[in-house]
């Protein structure tokens, strides 16, 4: 249970951790960089995983599982890729290790178990895969392939925050081959959106859809689609991406296949990731100062029923009706837990599942019972209400389908209300001061005015969203011709 | 498709190999002694994860997942475990490449990035949630604590097989932490009966519950517990391991509990796994000549619709019926392909869901149509029948029902036929030349014998069955008195 009460409003990188702790999502390990994903924390990921691979199987794609270790010599094939990823790699140098015979009972890693080529322990798995696809694919016929692996990927980083940025992270990675340019572009977007609305619908945090400019794409792709979402303390997170790899993987790879009038073309690759950053985006956006706040869609638990008793008899007949209640709402497929523990006051437990995030908390009392009410609290607004037991399961279903909802629109109310157009150059700064959160400027569409307004106030392009309007102005920073706005933002 | 045929009796070994191939399931990788699951394997192994995660849920257990990587110094920390995987550890030295100076575009190990502490690549993660647990328990009120985790590991082989003996591959590993030690015991025993009833109701393979000897006892463990499994060719399979483990962990890592009475104990532990080798012993248990044979609880697809047709009027006729019967069938959750594809004739399609394993193929040609039947061919022993179309689905699912059931049964028979029992050398000699199988016989117990008959005839003892009958006898290789018989076997 909570021992230090941070405010978001005193210090949001500190609630942020303290938060992680006490709602008992996840910790530092003894590895530097790599966190424990504890049971809670792991349960709300796994609800994650389960509606994203439904939504994967429904468009088309089937899991696979590729290897951990990316031979040093296929690590380097596409070369941008590995320059982009070279300088944080694990790297695997040894097979065995063997007792030192300096120090008993330690042990040292065996100078004759050295390896003849290096293995990376993969930062992402365009290489190994696309290796593998050379052997999949000669014929139209064999096109498209549409795979997706569920893995853990390691990416050296110096500065972690958990969820965030860690050095291992879990991630999915779909990887598609396809005979023609349009049909690879048509799925990046097509992700994009599965990745959009998954966001939206399931987590409750409304995004931007955009493509991000030349620095920020990904290191061998021809365009990198990205999902925006803002935290409350005006920060933008980028909660997944989508990537049209042109034929650059199929060129680094030599993975060519006939067409269909006999020609020999190589194909063309996607690939698409969202990782437990995720959950990150999923406690920023909606948490508040009690704790965590949770949508019902994703909530290991959606409803708790915590019991109200001084006597033994008084408990037997609440559980009787908590019971009833559960089964009722179990029926109806919603998460239930009956906190029967004799170990912890109720005060104690309204306190630890408002920290955990439990979307509706139910309370029963000698009095409920005799009046055939319960006593409803929601996690999202705090509003207290008594309900008659009648109908109960099917109030409790509207009330879930209402936080759900309530807590989009909060989450989307605050987002929009932090866009803001700035078209000086001391307004943007001081947007940046202030408030944060987007900021729609001109921008005249090179790297040098994108990086030295990145030097200046830690803001970068976000993204240029889809559709985006097009009207001539003057770039904020350079004041060159501009011939749209795009999306600059501080950012995780 | 296939283009070898090698039937079981040939070669068995290649027969699997081959198999593996043909069925689409899993290939070797660019990385030594590391494999693909390709989609179809991939499918089936999540088809045993779905069912074992249900069944660890059912029995209190909560996923969790822990790093990757374990520091050298804290892998030392378990002095048996340390010693039983440290001749097959991979070992993270470096976290960086760099540009290679002498090869333009090639990269080397940046020698500045040493780690000053090793990182080995979890070959089992003991050690790793030990340290982390050690945190996480101070009194009885903490215990037990009922953890799993679905993760891959890295044992470095010398002589890989695929699924059956890989450097990397996918398992589950559980981690319980108890106040007692008769706890961790139940908790192992339950697990076993775990394992024992999803290998033999839901993969079909009959198991025998056992305790391993000494010397085949998981480094680090009190008692090992295992589930063996026997394949065609005479030879057994372990198929999953429960471990007690004492206080081994605790003592290591230091981690004690305040009792009810307010003594501080050394806590009692478990873990128990089983990995992708389950497929090789799906794959050997059942499959024949033809290819794969599935039971239906564990095939991604349980019925194939196969369309018999010369027009595309006839097509249109047949699919009409086809999707008629697939929306029946998937109504009551049956798995079903309407394979429709217009590039291979039927005959194609017939042997590649024979040998990728599809329990029932129900074919639909014209005469059909007009006769309201269908024909419908079995898997397992290969009968056909015409069904009448009325009520089909019900009767395909007692079918599928029957073929489960079948499967389990033909392997318990030559399971059951292939445990000899022998009361002389020779006997033992011959029987382990011959027909292989399972030998029952009497052992005096110590390691000295159990290796000589080891390096005598490849044979080890696969486990002193639970409950075992007590007889006094003479140890089959020394002569001396022994208390019971142990089975042998030859083991992959």
């Amino acid at each position: 249970m909570p021992t230090e009460k941070i405010k978001r409003s005193d210090d949001y990188s500190q609630w942020y951790n303290n938060l992680v702790k006490n709602a008992d999502l996840a910790e530092h390990s003894a590895v530097k960089g790599c966190m424990v994903i504890k049971p809670y924390g792991y349960a709300i990921w796994e609800k994650m995983q389960q509606e994203l691979d439904k939504k994967f199987k429904e468009t088309g794609h089937s899991n696979a599982y590729f290897p951990l270790f990316i031979p040093k010599s296929l690590f380097e094939a596409e070369e941008k890729n590995a320059e982009g990823f070279s300088k944080e790699c694990a790297v695997v140098t040894h097979y065995r290790l063997k007792s030192d015979p300096e120090n008993p009972g330690k042990l040292i890693v065996d100078p004759e178990a050295k390896l003849t080529e290096e293995l990376v322990v993969r930062p992402t798995s365009e290489a190994i895969i696309w290796n593998t696809y050379r052997d999949w694919i000669q014929s139209y016929r064999d096109l498209p392939i549409l795979i997706n692996q569920w893995a853990n990927v390691v990416r050296w980083e110096m500065k972690t925050r958990l969820f965030l940025r860690t050095t291992e992270f879990l991630w999915q990675e779909g990887h598609t081959a396809h005979a023609t340019k349009e049909e690879a572009i048509i799925e990046t977007r097509q992700m994009l959106d599965v990745y959009a609305d998954f966001a939206e619908h399931f987590l409750g945090v409304p995004v931007i859809k955009g493509i991000k400019t030349a620095n920020e794409r990904f290191a061998g792709a021809d365009d990198t689609y990205c999902i925006e979402g803002l935290m409350q303390d005006g920060k933008a997170l980028q909660m997944g991406t989508s990537h049209f790899l042109g034929q650059n993987f199929a060129k680094a790879f030599d993975v060519k296949f006939q067409t269909k009038e006999g020609k020999l073309e190589h194909v063309w690759a996607t690939s698409w990731g969202v990782s437990t950053r995720l959950m990150g985006a999923l406690i920023m956006a909606h948490s508040d100062d009690e704790g965590l706040v949770l949508p019902p869609n994703v909530a290991p638990v959606q409803v708790v029923i915590v019991p109200i008793y001084k006597t033994e008899e008084e408990f037997a007949r609440i559980s009787e009706a908590a019971f009833h209640i559960k089964k009722e709402l179990e029926l109806k497929d919603v998460r239930v837990k009956f906190d029967s523990r004799d170990t912890h006051k109720p005060g104690y437990k309204f306190a630890e599942w408002e920290q955990k995030g439990v979307p509706v908390r139910i309370a029963i009392g000698p009095r409920d019972l005799e009046n055939q009410t319960v006593e409803i609290a929601r996690r999202d607004t705090k509003e207290k209400q008594t309900y008659s037991i009648n109908d109960l399961s099917n109030k409790i279903i509207h009330l879930l389908s209402n936080i759900q909802e309530n807590i989009y629109l909060k989450a989307k109310q605050f987002r929009d209300s932090n866009i803001h157009k700035a078209d000086r150059w001391d307004e943007f700064k001081e947007i940046l001061e202030t408030s944060a959160g987007f900021i729609s400027a001109h921008w005249d569409g090179t790297s040098e005015t994108e990086i030295a307004i990145k030097e200046a106030t830690k803001a970068t392009i976000r993204c240029i969203p889809l559709n985006n309007h097009q009207e001539a102005g003057k770039c904020i920073f350079s004041g060159n011709p501009s011939t749209q706005r795009v999306l600059f933002a501080k950012a995780y």
